[in-house]
């Protein structure tokens, strides 16, 4: 398995993952925590799509004695938003309506124009708009939320970033990103402005405030390079909580816009999104004609509603059962997301219209 | 000999640094169609301090043509401005005056920053509004003038700089500036935030604007770097003045502040910057008591007659041939040089003064 902020492929052990990237589980003690709080379990704490962290007993420690933290996540602005992207803003949102933080939403202009040989500053400036939409069409709230779209907002960042950026050599990017000499000194530099607004309420304060960055794994190495850098500035290390990779519905590691036959846009019209899941690729679970060995975890169908269009735990144990015995076929799993995505999607693309005068308005 | 940004030592033969840098010497020719705009050639052109090029021949044509090019220099904010950096300063004011173009004067706070371990961003901040006071206090024109105080003004440059940063890798920066694989990422980024400058008024204006930097040759692999992506980016390359460096009044290759007692600093008091003087350094010249072998070229004092305080050049040429024959003694010279160092600090002083509003707004 490859699992870097560029790649993510093979076959996925995120046990071995939290090995290696040196994490923790999450336990029943933080989970009971977490709920204390939101009255109940989210649904992607329950069943392990948020699977991992670093220093969430302290985020709640810290909050538990009355003080704030932010939140921190974030997008590059590549392509339209996708709904791998979405899983971690609504867990995002969620932590927001529970705990009532501020969230910085980083839009990594910079990032996308620097690794994309064929991108210009204009097309990543439209992207940065159109994913901003989708973020704040989930109901984030514009009161307490900044977007940081790092090309515009740069004043924002630069003077944190360059005290970052003091602390990390060229050696230590390239080891920990895997760069090699032919990478352009943006990417190398980059790091830093990534880094920046997990100590931008710090900086701005001048009091310690603690960042949690719910985000995919993937992105985890900016956080390693982040949290060694927080101690030599005497700023707190940002805390983590980590989510799983929604598949798309070729199957494979992770939806991507690579193939964009196989994942659903916010933007597609509903119609576009039913045929999509009906050339779904269903894994063992439609190859077998008989009731016997169907896995539904294998299939990119039953993920959707896993990760994102069945809130009833009951209802989804009932599917997989059901998809396991031969009972429940393929085509009526598909018929019945194909409805829940087409609500989803009319909702949401509604909200996204509203929306657009708002995120003018925060991005500037 | 040592030429990096960061060193200036050892026995600088400026011949051999046309042949290393592979500059151009300046020509008669480009000295007489300077002269033709000038009415006569500033002392700095007559002597030589200016004595190498690039592309000044096209810059000439482009002006002959009736049509704009910008200047462009800068500053390191480490601390108070001694008159080895006003050198070129001064230069640059002349080319304005003659040539009406608009100046970019960079005070580099984040690669000063970067580079000095000790330093805050506090300090950087202060000395870029006392090394801007001693730029205007020199008579640069205000409304033709724009200050670009990096870390403040970071919009100004960062998405031009990103353009640049694509297009350079990381063992290229390493190459041409030597830095090692400790050199901070931040470190890593800076020439791109240096050449940003080169092309802004192109940016700006969206048709190609010719951009002429005069300054010390020690500054030459930034521009080589630069002159590399302008062709890249379909920006005109820039083109360069390349300065001598005014020796300290101990002797040796470049004033520096490591050794504030050989520098004259522009805030001086005029008694101290007398007793600077008076214990200078005048090389062959002090050491023989006979009326043989004395070499004004090797004395710190006459230097600062020939690059700054002397106009005349038939005064000059006395001042050498009665120091040759031995007529003449140092401490003549040192008085002679204490009483134009002091008019010069005096009226330096008053008008930095008065500039302090004005810097105050063009700084923002």
């Amino acid at each position: 398995m490859v699992v870097t902020p560029w790649e993510f492929s093979g076959d996925i052990d995120y046990d071995k993952l939290i090995q290696r990237f040196g994490t923790q589980p999450l336990t029943e003690e933080i989970l009971d925590r977490i709920g204390d709080h939101s009255g109940g379990l989210h649904l992607q704490l329950r069943r392990g799509v948020v699977f991992s962290h670093r220093d969430m007993d302290r985020i709640l420690d810290w909050h538990d004695a009355g003080l704030p933290f932010v939140l921190y996540t974030g997008r590059g602005p590549s392509g339209p938003t996708h709904l791998g992207h979405m899983v971690s803003w609504v867990f995002t949102k969620h932590l927001q309506d529970v705990f009532g933080s501020k969230l910085f939403f980083q839009i990594t202009e910079d990032e996308r124009f620097l690794m994309r040989s064929e991108f210009d500053e204009g097309i990543v400036r439209h992207w940065a708009f159109e994913n901003a939409l989708d973020l704040m069409a989930l109901g984030l709230d514009p009161e307490n939320t900044e977007l940081i779209a790092n090309i515009r907002h740069v004043p924002k960042l630069y003077e944190t970033a360059l005290k970052v950026a003091k602390r990390v050599t060229g050696s230590t990017v390239r080891a920990i990103f895997g760069h090699g000499d032919d990478a352009n000194i943006g990417t190398m530099f980059f790091p830093a402005m990534q880094a920046a607004p997990c100590f931008l309420a710090s900086a701005r304060s001048g009091e310690r405030v603690p960042c949690l960055i719910p985000a995919g794994i993937d992105q985890d190495p900016f956080w390693r390079l982040t949290r060694d850098v927080a101690g030599k500035l005497r700023y707190p290390k940002p805390a983590q909580l980590h989510c799983r990779m929604l598949s798309g519905l070729g199957g494979g590691a992770k939806m991507s816009s690579s193939r964009p036959e196989t994942a659903i846009y916010t933007t597609d019209p509903p119609e576009e999104a039913e045929k999509k899941i009906m050339d779904a690729y269903t894994g063992e679970a439609g190859g077998v004609r008989s009731g016997k060995g169907r896995k539904p975890a294998a299939c990119s169908v039953y993920n959707y509603f896993f990760f994102l269009f069945e809130e009833s735990d009951d209802r989804l144990r009932e599917l997989a059962e059901s998809c396991g015995s031969g009972a429940r076929r393929c085509h009526e799993c598909k018929a019945v997301l194909s409805e829940r995505v087409e609500g989803f999607l009319l909702e949401h693309q509604a909200q996204r219209e509203m929306m657009r005068g708002t995120v003018a308005d925060m991005l500037g």
